[in-house]
């Protein structure tokens, strides 16, 4: 089995994150920029990665893996859509592996994070369907099934875009609401941690806030099981730091919902900010499920 | 090719419907006898299922399938929970093949229609992710990501099953709203398919009844649109016989909540009340990406 090290890439909404892992997730060396925004082209993002790269200073054969937020198509390797990059279908596996001279792994930074978080994180072990759920400046899922991410041409897992038909905050989009933007928004405050600390510490108004957060959470958790049935859910992201703040309250909320069903283990992430770069590299070694560059079509890659 | 005709049987809530179906999906015999119910240890439900089998009078070496309601376990081959029926944890696969004196592939009723409705009804030819939604006496869903069942360990796409948290029928499950059995009951009729007739016709009173029904179906397709991201979205049971005026206002409320995500293409079933039959003729080829008893434990099982 090999054993040498793995170069993972993610490139965030402000933050392109590299790390340089062995293949038991110890991360051995690490490098961050700014992420060059917006690139309707990708060709800044692919400068950008291969400043990282260098900047790694790792084995020169050692395989790389990239993701990238929005909607992405592994199977084609595309970048299907980023309003915050401003990209539209750039094919950005194939101007990677160009740029980087090497077969480059490429996938979407939240099935990636699901991958690292079921091999080395909170869903480690963990048997049937995964589900994890971060929950930072926006809101997304991604879904393991037998380990591999449900893909559905790249736009599978986009639960923080519907928009709310009822209730309190009907016409808005979920991630509006219950996202760590959304919630500091709502509470007039800088960051949805300030408002996990005071909600714990008993602050009425921030209650409020808070509570219909869960309620919002809580409804689009008991849609995702009813559908999939995870026995396993890990909530990520700035607001899954709340820890029981947020899994109590919303655990009931969800056991509320769900009458007869089978409940989810509800779970906190334990990768942080570092699981989409880890997943990136799962998914250079091809250990992953996910697709690379390099493989082409494949029928795996929309489950 | 095998060409030779196979058996498929559906047990539902109340009656036990068996066909003969050739390889192209082609019904050659039909036999139907009621449910024994409730039948907490299986025992009944399998000597019907073999004068079923029996009155069918096809090859004793044609394959059979049998596929059941409630939550099923194809991978173990059990019916784990059917309130109707009485069962908790029967080893129905097993029984069956005693009994039948051979091979019985064994499956879940809804996950068997969206077999069937993908190979030779509504969906025939799609691609991407496919949703079978039957809109019946309950609501439920099926879900087939490369032609192969999301099982969840048998509690996948019970969509009918979670309490509505806002709205006007807060407290109230899915199911009790929007099925067939909570249309008629809201509308103080005996029958779905007459308060569909009179809304097309313009009665007021139940345009009201139709229209929240409407918005509770689409908040659950929004949910399965956003978590899965089917291609095609199949809706079956009774109340998908209403045709236009269940899918054109579904098509509207479903596009106001889906903001940017892709839509699906919601379509009416083909296979009617023969869905899940000819699914279980399906399985019991083998050729469904469905399990059957004598597979035993298939990493494939729970996609």
């Amino acid at each position: 089995m090999n054993t040498s090290p793995v170069i993972g890439i993610d490139v965030g909404g402000t933050t392109v994150k590299g790390v340089v892992a062995d293949r038991d997730g110890l991360i051995i060396a690490e490098v961050r920029r700014p992420t060059p925004s917006p690139d309707p082209t990708g060709a800044l993002v692919v400068d950008a990665v291969a400043e990282v790269v260098a900047a790694l200073d790792a084995d020169p054969t050692a395989p790389v893996g990239v993701v990238v937020p929005g909607i992405v198509d592994e199977m084609h390797g595309k970048a299907v859509y980023s309003a915050n990059l401003g990209w539209s279908d750039v094919p950005l596996a194939r101007m990677l592996s160009e740029r980087l001279g090497r077969r480059v792994g490429f996938g979407h930074d939240v099935r990636a994070g699901a991958l690292a978080e079921a091999r080395w994180g909170a869903a480690s072990g963990a048997s049937g369907i995964i589900a994890f759920v971060p929950i930072g400046t926006g809101i997304a899922a991604a879904f393991l099934i037998d380990g591999r991410p449900v893909v559905g041409g790249g736009w599978a897992g986009e639960i923080g875009q519907v928009r709310l038909s009822t209730g309190p905050h009907a016409g808005a989009r979920v991630e509006e609401i219950a996202s760590a933007t959304g919630i500091a928004r709502r509470a007039g405050l800088a960051d949805a941690r300030v408002v996990a600390e005071r909600v714990a510490s008993g602050d009425p108004a921030l209650r409020i806030v808070w509570d219909e957060t869960i309620e919002v959470l809580a409804d689009v958790l008991a849609g995702l099981t009813a559908n999939l049935a995870p026995e396993t859910i890990v909530l990520g992201g700035g607001v899954a730091l709340a820890g029981d703040t947020l899994t109590s309250p919303l655990a009931a909320a969800l056991d509320a919902r769900l009458g007869p069903l089978r409940r989810p283990d509800l779970r906190t992430a334990m990768l942080g900010d570092r699981a989409a770069a880890l997943g990136a590299a799962l998914i250079a070694t091809g250990s992953s499920g996910s697709s690379s560059s390099a493989s082409g079509p494949n029928a795996s890659d929309s489950r």
